[in-house]
C-alpha cells in the first residue's frame, strides 16, 4: 500500500500550523526535513516548502518534481531547478520581503541553517521546531488508522520471536529472520528519530547479559552492538536457556511507527526477574488508568516512581548507571516525538497523543519490561499495540 | 570481531588534526559526532571529545564511561555527568579562558551548535568540519585492512544474489534474504551518511523500471521505496526475466564500508542495456589507469564524460531528470565522504584515498552500471572490491 495524505488532511494539518506561525508573530516557514516534509506535503522530495502564516503553502522541488505531483495533494507545486533560487522565485509569488522566517533549528544543520538564513536576509530567522512538533503531537483520525496497522505488524512479529525463539541461536541470526519478514511485509528496514547521534535500528533484541549494557542511545536498553563502531543492539551472543531475551520493535506502516517491546525467555526467568516483569505490567496498568486528558506527563511519571520505590526496584528502573528519567514518549513519524512522560514536563495530555510507556527493569543479568503504542482517549489510554502481555515462554 | 582503534592509529590522526588545527589558528575542537568520536577516539558514547591544538585530548562521557574506558586507548577519559558542566571541568584541564573553539557545523544542529556558542562564550566558535574531513580523507594502513574485509563481505554479497536471484520473487523477498545474510556476517542493517535528510539503507535492490525512478537521494539510482514516507530503495514488485536488476551495496565491517554495485538478470538484457553496461566497464577501466596521484577530481570526471559523450549516452548517464554530478566518491566510516568526483572539484588525488567509481546509465525499463570501492596507489585505482565484473546473468 503506497498511502497518499488525503488533501483534507494536508489541510487541516497545515491551518493548524499556520494558527501557530499567526500566534507567535511570525510570518512564514521553510521546511526542509524529510519528517516535516512529509508531514504537510505527503512526499518527500529534495524540495522546500513554504508556509505562509496566512494562503496557500508552496512546494519547491528541485527532483523529482513528476514524483512530488504524483504523491502530494498540494495544490502549488513549483520545479526549482537550483535551491539558491528560492529567493528570487518567492518573490514572483508575492514574498519579496519578508520579515521573519521560521526554520527548523532542531534539525537543520548549523551550516545549511545559517545559508537560509543569509539567503533570506534581512528577514530574521526563528526556529520554529517546537511549533511543528506540537502540531504533530496531536494525531488525527487518519493517522491513528495507519498507527493502528503498524500495531498489527507488531504482534505478528512478537507472535513470530514467541514461535522461533530458541536457545542456541544466535542473536544476529533471529534478528535478521525477524527483519526478513519484516520487509516482506513492507518495513522499509530504517526508523527515523529526530534526535541528534541517534543512529537506531527497528529491531533491538538483547539476550541476558546483553540487556545490562549500557549505550549512548537515549533509552533503558543499550546492547553491546557487534563492534565498537556500532556499540549498540544486537550482537553474535548465543541465546542460553533461563536468561530474559527482551525485544524492543519498531513496526512501520506508511511511515508511522509504534513501539512495542515483549519479555521472551526459553526455559525459566530467575524469580526476582519475574517479579519485576510483573512491577512493570502493574506499571502500565496504573498509568492506562491514570493517562486521561488534563494530566500532566510529569505526574504519571511519579506516579510510575512512586510504585517502583514501594517494591525497592528504584536501583533498576529505566536501566542502571545513569538510567533514563523518561517512562514514555510520543510516537508517530518519529519514535522520539513530544510529549515525553518525564520529570519537569508540564505538558498535559491531549486526546489524539500517541504516546509509548515502557517500564523496564534492567539488572546486569538482564532486562525486563513491556511496552506498548496507546493513544490517550476520554477514559484512559488506549492500546494502539495489543499482544499476549505475559513473560513469553519459549 | 569487535575492532579497537589501535592506539598508534588514535595518536597518528589526533596529530594530523592538530597540526591542521595550529595551521588555521583555532586553539581547540569539541567533537561530539558519533563518527567523529569513533575516528578519534574508538568509541561512540554520548560523550565530548575536547582536542586542543597542542597537548591530550580529554574524552568527557556522560554514558557510558565505562564502556569508553574499555573501549578507548585515549589516555584521558573523563566522567561527567552532566554536558552544562563541561565548560566548569574544561577550566580545571587548564582549558579556563578560550578565544576560538572548532564545532561540526556540517553535521551539528543549529540549536546544538548555538548551545555550545554560548557555553563557551566570549570563545569564537569556527566550524571545523572541512578539517575533520580532509583528515579522514586518507586511510591508513590500519583503516584499508578493515575496508578490504569489507570488500570480502560485499563479494559475498553480490555472489549470494548471483546465486539465489529468481524471476518471480519479490524485491523485498531477496532483499530480506541478503539482509539476513549481511546480519549473520555481523552487519549493523544501518549506514552512515554525513548529508542532511540522506535517508539510506544498505541494500539498494532495484528491478526493471524500478532504476529508472528518480528520488531524493544524492545518488544515480533512486527507487521507488515501498511508500510515500520512504520513497526510496525497492519495494513488493516482482523480478521479471529479460530485465535489469541492479544491487548498489554497503558492506560493513568495524565500521568501515564498501561500495559495490553489479547489474543482475533473469534471462538476456535488451541489446542497449547490455551495451551502456560494457561502456561503464570501459569507464570505470579508464578512471583506473587516470586515478593516480595528483591528477585532479575535475579531470577524471571529465575523461568520463568524454567517453559518455563518444557513444552518445549523456541522457542516461548518472540519472536521467537532473542527474547527479559525480561519478565516484570518498567512502570509509560514511558513505559520502570526500573526495567527490565531480566537476568544479580541484581535490588532486593523494595515495591512501578510498573512492567509490560508479559509472550507472539510467533509463526508463531499468539501470545499469558498475561500482567499486578503490584505494589510490602509485599506479592508479587499486581495487578494494572484486567480483566478476560482467553482467550476472542468473
Amino acid at each position: 500500500m503506497r498511502y497518499y495524505t488525503p488533501k483534507s488532511e494536508l489541510d487541516a494539518r497545515i491551518t493548524r500550523f499556520q494558527i501557530g506561525l499567526r500566534e507567535q508573530d511570525v510570518e512564514c516557514a521553510l521546511i526542509t526535513q524529510n519528517v516535516d516534509m512529509f508531514y504537510f506535503s505527503g512526499t518527500i522530495q529534495h524540495a522546500h516548502l513554504f508556509i505562509p502564516a496566512e494562503g496557500k503553502p508552496v512546494l519547491f522541488v528541485t527532483k523529482s518534481t513528476e514524483r512530488a505531483r504524483s504523491e502530494s495533494f498540494l495544490d502549488c507545486i513549483v520545479d526549482l531547478a537550483q535551491p539558491k533560487d528560492l529567493r528570487g522565485i518567492l518573490s514572483e509569488f508575492g514574498y519579496g520581503s519578508l520579515k521573519t522566517i521560521g526554520l527548523e533549528g532542531d534539525v537543520l544543520t548549523f551550516n545549511l541553517y545559517r545559508r537560509y538564513e543569509k539567503l533570506f536576509s534581512p528577514a530574521k530567522a526563528v526556529d520554529i521546531s517546537p511549533l511543528i512538533r506540537s502540531v504533530r503531537m496531536i494525531k488525527s483520525p487518519y493517522e491513528l488508522e495507519l498507527i493502528r496497522e503498524a500495531g498489527k505488524m507488531g504482534s505478528e512479529i512478537m507472535a513470530f520471536v514467541s514461535e522461533n525463539l530458541r536457545a542456541g541461536m544466535a542473536e544476529f541470526q533471529i534478528v535478521g529472520m525477524i527483519e526478513k519478514l519484516s520487509r516482506e511485509k513492507g518495513h522499509p528496514g530504517f526508523i527515523r528519530t529526530r534526535g541528534f547521534n541517534q543512529d537506531l535500528v527497528p529491531v533491538l533484541l538483547l539476550s541476558g547479559p546483553g540487556g545490562g549494557v549500557p549505550s549512548y542511545a537515549n533509552g533503558p536498553l543499550g546492547g553491546s552492538g557487534a563492534t565498537t563502531a556500532f556499540p549498540y543492539g544486537p550482537c553474535n551472543r548465543i541465546i542460553g536457556r533461563d536468561e530474559s531475551v527482551i525485544v524492543d520493535y519498531e513496526a512501520w506502516v506508511g511511515g508511522y511507527m509504534t513501539d512495542m517491546t515483549r519479555t521472551f525467555c526459553v526455559g525459566r526467568l530467575p524469580g526476582y526477574m519475574e517479579r519485576a516483569y510483573h512491577v512493570a505490567v502493574e506499571i502500565q496498568e496504573l498509568l492506562k488508568d491514570l493517562g486521561k486528558p488534563g494530566i500532566k506527563c510529569e505526574e504519571l511519571f511519579q506516579k510510575a516512581r512512586e510504585k517502583v520505590r514501594k517494591y525497592g526496584l528504584i536501583d533498576h528502573f529505566m536501566g542502571m548507571h545513569r538510567p533514563v528519567s523518561f517512562i514514555g514518549h510520543g510516537v508517530g513519524l518519529e519514535v522520539d516525538e513530544l510529549p515525553v512522560i518525564a520529570p519537569g514536563i508540564a505538558t498535559q495530555l491531549v486526546e489524539g497523543m500517541v504516546i509509548a510507556i515502557e517500564p523496564k527493569f534492567v539488572f546486569p543479568k538482564g532486562a525486563v519490561g513491556i511496552e506498548n503504542t496507546f493513544v490517550v482517549g476520554k477514559q484512559g489510554l488506549e492500546h494502539l499495540t495489543s499482544f499476549d502481555e505475559g513473560i513469553q515462554y519459549c
